[in-house]
């Protein structure tokens, strides 16, 4: 039992528990209608078989003051963002969207252009990825001074089967889509009040939910697949454990956005702890046995323009390491996004 | 566009308004894998064409101080009742429930056994109606006195064809499941601080989703069907609408809950008007042929020991209406539960 919030540590911990709570441990387990669970909590989304398919669902809930600040934040932008971090959920299983539902709390001040600009963000989103608005719930604020809270839940279609954290093998290389870091670079700047860096701020309130991508890399025979929505330091941690295996990170591969590069280079940071610990890029990292790796490393540009990076690899010894150019390790730092955290500020 | 809550007037405008920003007009509209929508929002639940299913969506959010208040509430009741309102609009369409997504937003004086109470009444209520909690998405609140938000998601599958809200006939009679006005007579107890009247708190807290009743009403073959969430009064002018008939309720014939009898008997209150606003009573409204009805009448409670009750009749005429014992028309008065309201003594 957790009696606060240190003790509780992460979301991460929460969600593991009521999944041990709800779940007895049959697998798969049996539903009605003849359906059946074949992942539930613990993956980017969960997997169901409902008839001859394989559906995939997931939930995400954004909390003004937490996830998001609205004198920062443009009305539309957070329209899209509260999609866009849904779909990335699919794509990280390498699943299709089919449609989502969202729910609102809204305090009196939300209503009108504001909302207005909202649903046109959200819908924006919904059109570039083809997945329409199906329902929902909408509902005044608890006060007149109350956060708004948006909760988003889509509903995808995998063929064949999903990409699960869990498939990952020693020996297996790591790679992410993209570049790390962009969306913390935004964040950062935000705090300073500098809006200078558009590129930056476009990172954070506009990510790019990576849908053809994870399709092509679960066509492509990859082993595992995850989105980086905490930081490359919180999350490859899971996708390791989840395979039952350590990883060993390159520090020099590591994908650094232009943006957090502009950002590093002006204050002397190091550009890849920085990278290393950006929440909210929603960029993909994968699991793959080299000769799968290799070929996707080229088609992948190829096909959708999103580049492919090998960052590391996956090794028997449990532990996550950061290796230099001269192959000296130390071990990974604890790090990124913590969605018990407050963002900065708040 | 709408400018204040006045203007905006009830959560049901607001979801029309962005369902009209949202789909275009076609129908069935395609969505990817080749799966299609075939109810989008408007009616209890979203319905799917999903490869050989149909698939039931729907998701409903629960806010503090707007749904319930904690200092009347056990989390383990709060618990049970975030998943049944869920369910009873999966009961409304006539389905099957799957499966459920859990989404919290919590204040921190809410994790420790408060949270256990909660979750365990969550997981008393999955299984009671064989519905396993298979995700969800954990957030702290805003602020340490943040509201806490509940918003639940739930994926169900119908036979067939799902019973709609619009395909009442005029002709039709109306009938309702179990009794009305018990919900309320708990929360008009709990205003005043009693808790004697323990049938009355139990209707408030524990609302039975009436799935059996549904999938028993759908296989009879009536016509139109919805969830009386917010009091016959506020819910009956939606499936007339939808159904594009007007309706003639007989107020002797509307059945009241026995703890809303025994409230307006103390208070000499009209038992029938106040059953017609008792928001929260989750029963099942529906529209059948008098030939339909007449034998579901027998069936239903032999089979699942719920009451079906005739309590009137649609009409081609648009307009609704309340029937005395002489037959004498009057206006039907507007009344039930706006989400936008809050609850009295917030």
């Amino acid at each position: 039992m957790l009696n606060n919030w240190s003790e509780l540590g992460a979301e991460y911990a929460l969600i593991g528990r009521i999944a041990r709570a709800a779940l007895g441990g049959s697998d798969p387990l049996h539903l009605s209608a003849g359906a059946s669970l074949i992942e539930g909590i613990g993956d980017d989304a969960a997997v169901l078989q409902v008839g001859d398919r394989l559906l995939l669902w997931t939930a995400d809930m954004l909390v003004e003051g937490v996830h998001f600040r609205l004198d920062w934040m443009d009305a539309r932008e957070l329209g899209w963002k509260s999609l866009a971090v849904n779909l990335s959920d699919i794509a990280a299983m390498g699943g299709e969207a089919l449609g989502a539902l969202l729910s609102l709390a809204l305090p009196p001040e939300r209503t009108g252009d504001w909302l207005d600009r909202f649903i046109e963000g959200f819908l924006e989103c919904a059109r570039r990825y083809g997945v329409p608005l199906i329902g929902g719930d909408t509902n005044r604020a608890a006060s007149a001074n109350g956060a708004l809270i948006i909760d988003v839940s889509v509903l995808g279609s995998v063929q064949e089967a999903p990409v699960l954290r869990r498939g990952g093998q020693p020996g297996d290389w790591l790679l992410v889509t993209g570049a790390l870091g962009g969306s913390r670079a935004g964040l950062m700047r935000l705090m300073q009040g500098d809006r200078s860096d558009s590129e930056a701020l476009q990172a954070h309130f506009r990510p790019v939910p990576r849908l053809a991508e994870g399709q092509l890399l679960r066509a492509g025979g990859i082993h595992a697949m995850m989105d980086i929505s905490d930081g490359l330091a919180a999350d490859l941690p899971k996708l390791a454990y989840a395979s039952r295996c350590g990883a060993v990170v390159q520090s020099v591969q590591i994908p650094v956005h232009p943006a957090a590069q502009r950002w590093c280079e002006q204050r002397s940071e190091d550009p890849t702890l920085f990278a290393l610990s950006g929440g909210e890029d929603y960029e993909l990292l994968i699991a793959a046995a080299p000769a799968t790796a290799q070929p996707l490393m080229e088609m992948l540009p190829a096909q959708t323009g999103t580049s492919l990076t090998p960052i590391g690899y996956l090794v028997e010894e449990k532990g996550l390491w950061l290796e230099d150019a001269d192959g000296n390790r130390t071990p990974m730092p604890a790090g990124g996004w913590d969605h018990f955290e407050s963002i900065p500020g708040v």
